[in-house]
């Protein structure tokens, strides 16, 4: 039932030979299909997802969240000039008279809008609603063009790193709660990043591109990175060698002494600022027990452009002989200067820091391991018939039910077979089917049977609402 | 803090001025909104959601009800040719290569494109998600054109009557559940007009343009629609006093019996079968205990195309003084040919039935009347400080809190003033406030307040889990 139909094709320039072919079938068929990139959930899917956030939900609220909407769809240049490169995979709205409009790229930046437009000067809030890409899902495997984000984050002019540490303690406390293994906190300072380029002499205007190339470094190793920035970036090979020798480095509050002790970076006050803030972090991070989960890791880049402070990433770490490799789990950082960008004259300064849980690569890591036993309806009583004759009799049964706030069902078809009606029962593992048949009616008893051990008693109508209530709540 | 921006000006065609004006002032300042006709939902309204929606579910749940997600988009050609008129309303996706995409306009039709996509012969779901319409918001009032929509379906071949009298039993157990007062559920059936019209001699090319005029019969009074049917539809004023003299029926059982005697329309086979259809309705909901909740209304047209048997529509009945009128707040009915549109040549026929439940409306009632006092976030305790640099103890004490499974905060400051804290507990409505001070820590005891009451007692911190577990589970 959860087929996802996406387009194994996967070219994003020009319409796609797909589309094109169906497009001249079209005329004999339509295209079954969801749009590329793009699926449907099933209920078992469902029912997985829900039970996920729902746990999510739960961390945030046991950290004070709030929640808030916005709309699907932005004002363009309300996204203009927040992506980097990125920004080329934003979907748009056709012209059809009226505003430009497109699709929210992430949660972060309409968050920002709704700060500086209602003139908020504290929150913290969640979120969870779908964002959308034009992402090659061929390339990006597992990853679709729509997915759920899932988003915390504190707003207002607060004392360093207390609210980054409690992010980061949000993020430990999903994953600890979600069940999906051990993990690990990298973390990182744009600041840091700034210093260190700085310090291995990379000109000012190249920060950036540099950046960009190093936040590859999860994906492709150093020597095609290096590659890059020789060929593509026209940079020495005496700096990328510098570089190399700080953005190998990982570890935890002994590599943060080492670079205290390092005179090239302690001389530049902005790799001081980095060095403070993760210093106060790992404090408050041994106070808040995620200490352990915590590794400073320099070449932790994150490519968007808003970020100015702390940046992290949490990704799981595969201790089993478990194949699927599923990578980075929740990113985050401080953006302080985000909310600013939208009203520059009023010099609106609000100082954010949020963490976004990667929920569609949750989804899947627990969608893989979930067996099939799994319930996608939640009904405690089915009312068969025995016989032919009786759907008057089971509406009333089942409307005193309901009344009684029972979850409950019947079938609708006039005369159903008992043995299709009890294994309905068997397969939705409903609990308990009350059986009505003419003699036990004519007694004013019904027959109450548990699915599980299919054993079955009779049971006066009188009693019948108590019975099922000690059975299904008394325990 | 949920200003909703909405934009008062109101052409649909051509781009708006209110825009025009905002994208001459672009280069000085950002247009600060969201896109006309959407709103962003602050935590308060979004905890009136929340309470509303989880009502609702229950509702579907108590039914047997699974749920489902599909994309916010699709292919255009799934949208094409399933909404009549209303077409235009539908929002396109930019061509940036690609397939053509468009955002949903209901959830019934990407619903059925499920159905026939995955092979699926019987499901019952529901399914809450945003559906978008170009309207015009200015003329409908109150109306967006991103709003929820939250539907429940029972999609499969079943004997007559049966599912459709649970989806008018699910609207029902819904508003009586919400609490909005009284209300009614119109009937009709598409097959009576059908029957009727050709009672009345309408051609029958032109059934469905009268259908389309009768259904502005809530909004427009019979003059003007009549009006509308000569001069726009060229009809004669002789078949329109005929149409006039069914459509303006309405009343139970009653009217259904006067029907059963109208020779005129019982020679008509497809009016004989709405009426048995209408006749075993009644039935059930009589069995149901809804039968005084529904009216059999001629009048109810209901515009979209794809109905096919009964439809329904449910009215909130204004008997106080309040001057919010609302009107309609469900509609629905019986769609037996839309899954089979999606796969002509596989003959696939799966008849559905299925209400969508005017969340929006009931949002709007609920919020006008819900007080200031609703909390918006969950937070069970409150971590202060009594003085300067007890900021470690706080997150301490809080992570002890946390691991205990409590909802708790404390204030991102180093150093935040007493009064400030209790006085954001007190707005916020947090049951408790633990104070640290240096002089009770040595002791080893903490102060805890009950901040409705102001009363404080010394607690021991080897025993203030237990205290506020029995304090705040206990009862």
């Amino acid at each position: 039932m959860e087929k996802s139909v996406t387009n194994a094709n996967g070219t994003t320039k020009g319409r796609d030979e797909e589309t094109e072919e169906s497009s001249k079938e079209n005329n004999r068929n339509l295209a079954l299909k969801t749009p590329k990139g793009a699926r449907d959930h099933g209920p078992k899917a469902m029912a997985i997802r829900q039970r996920l956030l729902n746990q999510m939900i739960q961390v945030f609220r046991k950290h004070g969240a709030e929640t808030i909407d916005t709309p699907v769809f932005e004002l363009k240049q309300v996204l203009a000039g927040k992506y980097g490169e990125d920004a080329k995979l934003i979907y748009d709205l056709k012209d059809q008279g009226g505003e430009l409009l497109a699709l929210r790229y992430d949660l972060t930046v309409p968050f920002a809008r709704y700060i500086s437009m209602n003139n908020i000067s504290t929150i913290k809030r969640y979120h969870i609603a779908k964002v959308y890409r034009r992402d090659n899902p061929q390339i990006m495997r597992g990853r679709y063009r729509e997915f759920f984000q899932c988003d915390f984050d504190i707003a207002g002019t607060f004392d360093p790193m207390l609210p980054d540490a409690e992010c980061i303690k949000v993020v430990c406390e999903i994953l600890h709660d979600v069940g999906v293994g051990d993990f690990k906190v990298k973390l990182n300072h744009r600041k840091l990043l700034d210093g260190i380029f700085q310090a291995c002499k990379v000109p000012p205007e190249m920060f950036h591109t540099v950046c960009s190339s190093i936040d590859k470094l999860d994906k492709i190793p150093w020597d095609a990175v290096r590659q890059e920035m020789i060929e593509q970036k026209g940079m020495k090979e005496e700096t990328i060698d510098r570089i190399a020798s700080y953005v190998t480095l990982h570890g935890g509050l002994e590599l943060l002494n080492q670079l205290w002790e390092d005179e090239q970076l302690t001389r530049i006050p902005k790799a001081c600022e980095a060095l403070e803030d993760l210093q106060l972090l790992f404090q408050y991070c041994k106070l808040l027990q995620v200490a352990n989960n915590i590794s400073l890791d320099l070449s932790l880049a994150r490519g968007l452009d808003y970020y100015t402070g702390i940046i992290f990433e949490a990704v799981l770490l595969s201790n089993d002989d478990n194949k699927l490799s599923v990578g980075s789990v929740a990113g985050g950082g401080r953006y302080d200067n985000l909310v600013g960008m939208f009203n520059p004259k009023r010099k609106q300064h609000v100082p954010c820091v949020g963490v976004s849980i990667g929920v569609e690569r949750l989804f899947s890591i627990i969608e893989a391991r979930s067996n099939d036993t799994m319930r996608t309806n939640e009904t405690e009583v089915f009312v068969a018939s025995a016989h032919k004759g009786l759907h008057l009799r089971r509406l009333e049964i089942l409307n005193k039910l309901w009344t009684a706030g029972f979850k409950a069902e019947h079938s609708y078809r006039l005369n159903p077979k008992l043995l299709d009606q009890l294994q309905h029962c068997e397969e939705l593992q409903i609990p308990y089917a009350i059986i009505l048949g003419d003699d036990e009616l004519a007694r004013g008893i019904v027959k109450l049977r548990e699915i599980s051990s299919r054993q079955e008693l009779e049971v006066s109508l009188d009693t019948l609402i108590e019975e099922l209530h000690r059975r299904l709540y008394a325990s």
